[in-house]
């Protein structure tokens, strides 16, 4: 009977830590081993971490790497592993090990290499010219490809379920988070199973890395497109599936539209080989119930991926706290919130510094904050600082009347302040502003931009609005108070300041800065859809001359089609404006 | 007789300009008319300017350049024009229009797509797949080609050359600074025109755009490698040249290495068509003489790129005045005088912020730099603001000792203030730190860090001291104080703080630094050039973990090999550390 039982680790690699992602590797096949699984996968990438950027210029990173490689190999007894690494021949590769009873059976190198988005695949790797070898293990056929390469009707998987036979495609992907991503995904891994009579275990690496969030989800699909197995999205996770590749063969016999295709000149068979595998699991005597995680909503998912970011972001870099500026308004009270959720409040420091155009409610619902989420609070009023700012600058100032000047020197002191106690107490400072201020520059360079993390820098302030409502409601009380999500926002940067005096309601403006950055529509574009022309007009020219400040902040997560930083490559200089 | 007349126009192009570029093409054009020039050539992407980054994303900017094109060639009369644009048909080419007497008879696209240190063009482009046309004017037959194209020995000038038969190839480049290229790309030139027996037209771009110096040096070789005009560096300039093609036909007839490469059947001369021109200039008549610039030396063409970088950073984003920290140190004083190159002295304001740690040497140093460089200088002491700062934060610091908090309180308040002053006055804050610095972390995120263009980011310590005797040799007096260049560097954030009591002398430093970010060496292979490992250890750690710092750096004009910026992509998170 061809049948094979996998186990698709899911697991967190760290970028550049090459021995601490063999150990996690080692591991993933002792719970393999453990389960008796036939054959064991991992993300793409899993020995260096994804992606390892330019760490990838080294030679001595390359040749880590593969010694990596051999270890894992020398201890892969009695199991099949696909481990993602990267190979080289005078170019590098990004390639997949099918490792066999301790011997490295064959290399298959990654054809379609991604470089857009945030992706600069191009920039290191050469592309393989070969779907590659096919492998027959216990009867069943399979062969493997690399996250990309799967999203082609055309591409690799075609060729290797017509060309080689294979029945049940392994790919392992490093593919990153954004809003809706999954549901992506899950159709074109139906659409490739359906079209192909394939079985699919797709493995996906879990973790945050820098601006990005690997949300795992990796899955089985059997060759109806019915997904037979899935595991957790945005944590670690193993899942073990038995597959009953019998039924392929069955339904592969009579199936008409195989057999037009099979008849088609485009595949070359004499560009495979398939290579035989010693299989020692026996499994058989066992059975497994297999899982099915259920996906999440859609604000939910948002809400996973920040935490993970920033607990990994946090994490991994070495920090055990966080400090946070407390305004009273929304934004910082969602940032406080989402810390909490990803480290704990014991691991979160809120810091409240009002100024003389503070208000009373914002003070109170700072504190407010503070204690719902049981986090430390600390005080620090910055009246005085501003005064001695004022008058050191008085001579130089002159008559000038206040302005912007003034406002900006109240957000740099509280940034003065919160890297102040950065340095001393070793945490990491979550700057706070979300992405409608970052797109249009409301914000203050070296002032709230400041810290090590920019936890709302893809999140629309309407999206803050949602991800609120939902905490609250996750947490089955007020965590953040409702005078604070209800409160008309403001910055509080001089008397009766309030954001809609410079900018458009955030609907609008939200719905302005989608078509303009996710959509990259033109004006005319934009207001062919019916937003006010002169409005238009405006926010596009703040977006457009407000790179520079983006150029300077912090990294944050991205959660949308199109978030700022390698996603979006604008030069600073541009007269496009 | 096979003669035609060229002019080369290297022009300043300015990206997303569209309309303001075609100004300057069409200028360009009527200078090659008033020297009766029968082709005109412009840099690649002199349409969109260079690099357009993620503005090619914009199917509205392709759409406006395009139209752009078409004006262009409705002013194009009774000459031959060479334009670089964005040419589509689907997907997107980085193209050169070959426009004649009011038409465009065709268009070649870059086959050869640069995607390493700073380019991306694979994000964006498809490569051309055919070396393309060939064109027959006054005689002469000419192909064309895209600046990386001509630095392959085998890709599409010698198919043009062979297959074509081209006597002449005309090279549109946007090819960025770095210390020692123009060299490279002579012999590299040198190499094509006499391997190939053609004359050659290297057109490239000039002007400063964001983290890029493009530095011009046009230049016209003739078949035998010898460079018969050469344009100015850092600055626009037209060349203008007569090319005798007569002689590469007489050459060519009885040159052996051509006959025995003829017979090569790697060029498929069924590839090329050849279209005829109107040539109606008539030239002949007069006579020009033909320039050929001196280059530079080593340390003046990086005083004239970081000056152009200057110019051109300030000048294109609309400031137009720049405010510099005067401490007293070399760095800030060799910034101000690079300012006071580009921008002249009215343009520029040092402001000195002394501590109680400032010494009275210093405090002397940065008023006589001032005096020097003929600035405005101001005086703003941050003494009360620090008292102010420790007295804020006394209750939450309780008992913990003074370090590194301490001195990063007192660059920040010179951040506020600096940033205070550009606010207010509209000026653009030039931070001063140098590369050697920057790579260690020995800067102030949001201090010493804190400014619009860092002018020395490429810059290590060892060359800032070279440019510091260079400035003051042209100056034919002491610009720079000889107490300046001479003192042992110090931040003065601490009671007798020297630079010596954290890093290593800065020639031992660079000479690590080199090895690691230039050469990508590990650490090694760096103690085997002969540096002490605990040092090369330390220092590679460093580097390691501050590029959270850098990603939060202005940008600075590249002048090395590799800068930080876009031509270095390392993760902040990295366990390779």
């Amino acid at each position: 009977m061809k049948k094979l039982r996998i186990c698709n680790c899911q697991i967190n690699c760290h970028v550049g830590d090459i021995y601490g992602n063999v150990e996690k590797i080692l591991s993933g096949i002792d719970v393999a081993r453990e389960n008796s699984a036939d054959i064991v996968t991992f993300p793409e990438l899993a020995i260096s971490g994804y992606p390892p950027e330019d760490l990838l210029l080294k030679p001595s990173f390359i040749s880590e790497n593969i010694k990596a490689l051999n270890k894992i190999a020398n201890n892969s007894k009695d199991i099949t592993a696909i481990v993602g690494f990267v190979s080289q021949d005078g170019c590098i590769y990004n390639s997949a090990a099918i490792i066999n009873n301790c011997e490295i059976k064959g290399v298959y190198r990654k054809m379609f290499l991604p470089n857009y988005s945030v992706f600069d695949e191009n920039r290191y790797f050469t592309k393989g010219d070969k779907p590659g070898l096919a492998f027959k293990l216990n009867g069943v056929t399979f062969a493997v490809n690399i996250c990309e390469d799967i999203w082609y009707a055309s591409g690799p998987l075609m060729k290797q379920a017509l060309g080689a036979g294979a029945e049940l495609i392994i790919n392992i992907s490093s593919s990153p988070f954004c809003a809706e991503k999954m549901k992506e995904r899950e159709n074109m891994l139906k659409a490739r199973a359906t079209d192909n009579l394939v079985m699919i275990s797709y493995t996906n690496l879990v973790g945050g890395q820098d601006e990005l969030v690997f949300d795992g989800g990796s899955m089985i699909l059997d060759h109806n497109g019915d997904i037979i197995a899935r595991a957790k999205r945005f944590e670690e996770d193993f899942l073990i599936a038995d597959l009953d590749i019998e039924k392929v063969a069955r339904k592969r016999l009579y199936s008409p539209q195989r057999k037009f295709e099979k008849d088609t000149p485009t595949i070359d068979k004499s560009d495979f080989e398939t290579i035989d595998l010693i299989c020692k699991s026996g499994h058989k005597s066992k059975k497994i119930s297999m899982r099915i995680e259920e996906p999440e909503g859609e604000i939910e998912e948002i809400y996973n991926a920040l935490c993970l970011g920033i607990k990994d972001y946090v994490g991994k870099n070495g920090f055990k706290k966080v400090v946070i500026g407390l305004s009273g308004g929304i934004d910082s009270a969602l940032t406080a919130a989402l810390a909490v959720g990803a480290l704990g409040a014991d691991s979160v420091i809120g810091v409240t510094m009002p100024s003389r155009y503070s208000s009373q409610e914002t003070k109170s619902d700072a504190e407010i904050v503070a204690k719902n989420l049981g986090i430390k609070f600390i005080t620090i009023p910055i009246n005085n600082l501003f005064k001695e700012y004022l008058s050191s600058l008085q001579e130089v100032f002159r008559d000038k009347p206040a302005d912007v000047t003034e406002e900006n020197i109240q957000a740099r002191i509280r940034g003065n302040i919160l890297m102040a106690l950065s340095n001393k107490f070793g945490c990491l400072v979550l700057s706070t502003g979300n992405k409608s201020e970052l797109s249009v520059g409301y914000c203050t360079l070296y002032g709230d931009m400041a810290g090590g993390f920019s936890v709302l820098k893809d999140v629309y302030k309407t999206i803050v609005y949602k991800l609120a409502d939902f905490i609250n409601e996750k947490a089955g009380n007020e965590l953040i108070p409702k005078s604070t999500i209800k409160r008309e926002p403001t910055a509080e940067l001089s008397p009766n300041q309030k954001d809609s005096d410079t900018l458009p309601p955030y609907d609008v403006l939200d719905g302005i800065l989608n078509q303009y950055i996710e959509l990259d529509l033109s004006v005319e574009e934009i207001v062919g859809k019916g937003f006010d022309k002169e409005q238009v007009k405006r926010v596009v020219k703040m977006v457009d001359i407000n790179e520079y400040k983006r150029r300077q902040a912090a990294p944050g997560v991205k959660i949308t089609q199109k978030a700022f930083g390698k996603d979006r490559r604008m030069p600073i200089t541009n007269h496009a404006v």
